[in-house]
């Protein structure tokens, strides 16, 4: 993974090969059959498509196969998806997955309009709604539906940013608490600054490969046990209520079935909080708290590190960062070094397996990955 | 398929649901499990992102598994080799695979820095030479080195032209003489318009299946025997020779060795002809005639339908038309028509393998997939 920033400068390219070489030289291997690229807005900002061809370009291994997936703000985790589905048909072998986002150096209006790419571009980016309006829909009707105000929720990017400090890595490193929340600026009624993930640069990179291939490389290999991608509709003003994400539930429930878990075996979690009321939704759809009830393991502190439920333990997209196309792929990465015993200050204790959740859109595409140790 | 034009104004989901629709009733399948959708310029003149799940919503389908494969002008075809992917490591039962493109409706210096982003951006774009310019460079070179005349290379569009008198769904049904590609107006030197594809809107869908799955909705599936996706270097400059594309010969060599079959046995060929000079180097690097001597299948009549490897029996790029990101799927589609004896007057006698080249940006990435017939 590449620091998450803002400002730094450096190129989609740069950026990429970065997490690239680092993933390469990291798994120790001496080859790469194909590779896959996660991106979403690089056709919009950086006006550069084919990416695959380019990236293997220049990592200077033109030749292998090599292409771009797109699910919007879910781009890291289908590319995952694409990479797992490589190796598992047997037509690949050892395969590198990155996926990279640079949004710094564009005008506001440009990171806006290239976020809403990921909404009904005639029906509901015409409007005039942002992005960050529409999930602001969400926080009022969550807030009003279930009661639950404005301080608990706060409670989300407090977590993140307390997990951030101890992430190298991470954009957002200081403390915060949840009247910094409420009384930070305010962006779209309800939600404030801190609500919000930033805007930022990153790459993120895993190399895949069959179990018996990653064990001549690696004694702790950690296994894909569950890859799930579902839809919901595009637009929020098709859904009966969007207080819940069915892709999150869906994708949620075939990852678990392929894993052969459920919620319950979930030892910590990376869930997609790009907005605040977005991770504590992301805990009642995974499964890990009833609808409604998601701030009340906030409250409890089981999500802390030292908690029952570790979740976005480097940080999560608020404060380790959102580099859109990019962040399926840091959450997967975190995991496996979460898995590992390779997580330093971040690590928490002995886990077994690890769940990554990945938003596209507004809830219209998600992917959920389980990672299990296998030693 | 739907037909290729210019100037419908059908939207790009309007594209894509008229071909899927077709396909879903065509193939008789009752659900669809996984849907992969090929574009390159969505993000860059639509500014929507998110195909997956918006052309899944656009179907009534939301709930499957969708996202969107880019491989500048090869997305089509590198969507079928994922929806292979998806089918062949058992995670996906039932996919459609659909391809889209919408290009009219924009002026000319928008399509142009959209095709561009199949290049480099920074390095070559930032030049002002334009995607044709590049073509042209290549047009030149071959015809020095190889001592090729321009009459010989513009057979490529006269076949393709014939070819598509026949096909209802082509963007140009009429007869054309070499002559009048040569005398046509000059686009970048020596590249007439007569030598380059058109700017056209269009989508094609194909519904996967494993063989045991297919047989129940048809008694003569076509298998896909073969399929592999190679790169070369994103820019023309970084080539030692831009008169042979690598990738193809790569991408052809893993596809023809995964079907166990050689350029031999190959019955009807879709080559990417974006260029009038690029069909006859498809040829050369697919095997199918030496290098420098591809004009002489032509002129020895051998790529006619009738006869002995008949070449873009539908018209090809040049005349049934480059929807870009669509171009790799609607040739796969006219091969299955051609090996199920459903390609009506474009029928050629009796095939039993196909071959369809699908190339992005220049020769940056190839898609080579064989087909076979399975009654």
């Amino acid at each position: 993974m590449t620091p998450v920033t803002s400002g730094s400068g450096k190129s989609l390219t740069e950026l990429f090969t970065g997490a690239a070489t680092e993933g390469i030289e990291d798994a120790g291997v001496d080859r790469i059959d194909a590779m896959y690229v996660g991106n979403m807005m690089s056709g919009f900002l950086q006006k550069q498509e084919h990416l695959g061809s380019l990236m293997a370009t220049a990592l200077g291994r033109e030749g292998i196969e090599a292409y771009k997936a797109e699910g919007a703000c879910a781009s890291g985790g289908v590319a995952v998806n694409l990479g797992l589905k490589a190796v598992a048909s047997g037509m690949e072998e050892i395969v590198l997955v990155g996926a990279v986002e640079k949004m710094s150096g564009y005008t506001t209006p440009e990171v806006t309009t290239g976020l809403m790419m990921a909404e009904d571009r005639t029906k509901v980016a015409a409007t005039g709604v942002t992005f960050v309006g529409l999930n602001a829909m969400i926080a009022r009707e969550y807030m009003h539906k279930y009661g639950v105000p404005h301080e608990a929720i706060a409670e989300f990017p407090v977590l993140c940013h307390q997990n951030a400090l101890d992430n190298p890595k991470a954009q957002f490193r200081r403390k915060i608490s949840a009247q910094d929340v409420l009384s930070s600026p305010l962006v779209a009624d309800p939600l404030r600054l801190l609500d919000c993930s930033g805007i930022g640069d990153g790459a993120a990179a895993l190399i895949l490969a069959p179990e018996e291939t990653a064990r001549k490389f690696s004694d702790s290999p950690v296994r894909i046990a569950g890859s799930a991608v579902a839809t919901d509709t595009l637009s929020l003003y098709q859904r009966p209520d969007i207080t819940v994400f069915e892709a999150s539930k869906m994708a949620a429930a075939r990852a678990y079935k392929m894993a052969h878990v459920d919620s319950h075996d979930v030892d910590v979690v990376e869930v997609h909080d790009a907005f605040s009321v977005l991770g504590v939704m992301a805990l009642e759809d995974l499964g890990f708290a009833v609808k409604g009830a998601g701030t009340e393991l906030l409250k409890e502190g089981q999500c802390s590190r030292d908690g029952r439920l570790p979740v976005n333990t480097f940080g999560g997209l608020k404060a380790r960062g959102h580099p859109v196309g990019a962040s399926g792929a840091y959450q997967v990465a975190e995991l496996v070094l979460q898995l590992t015993n390779e997580a330093g200050k971040c690590q928490v204790s002995d886990p077994k397996v690890g769940l990554a959740q990945s938003v596209g859109g507004i809830g219209s595409t998600v992917a959920v990955h389980i990672l299990r140790r296998t030693d």
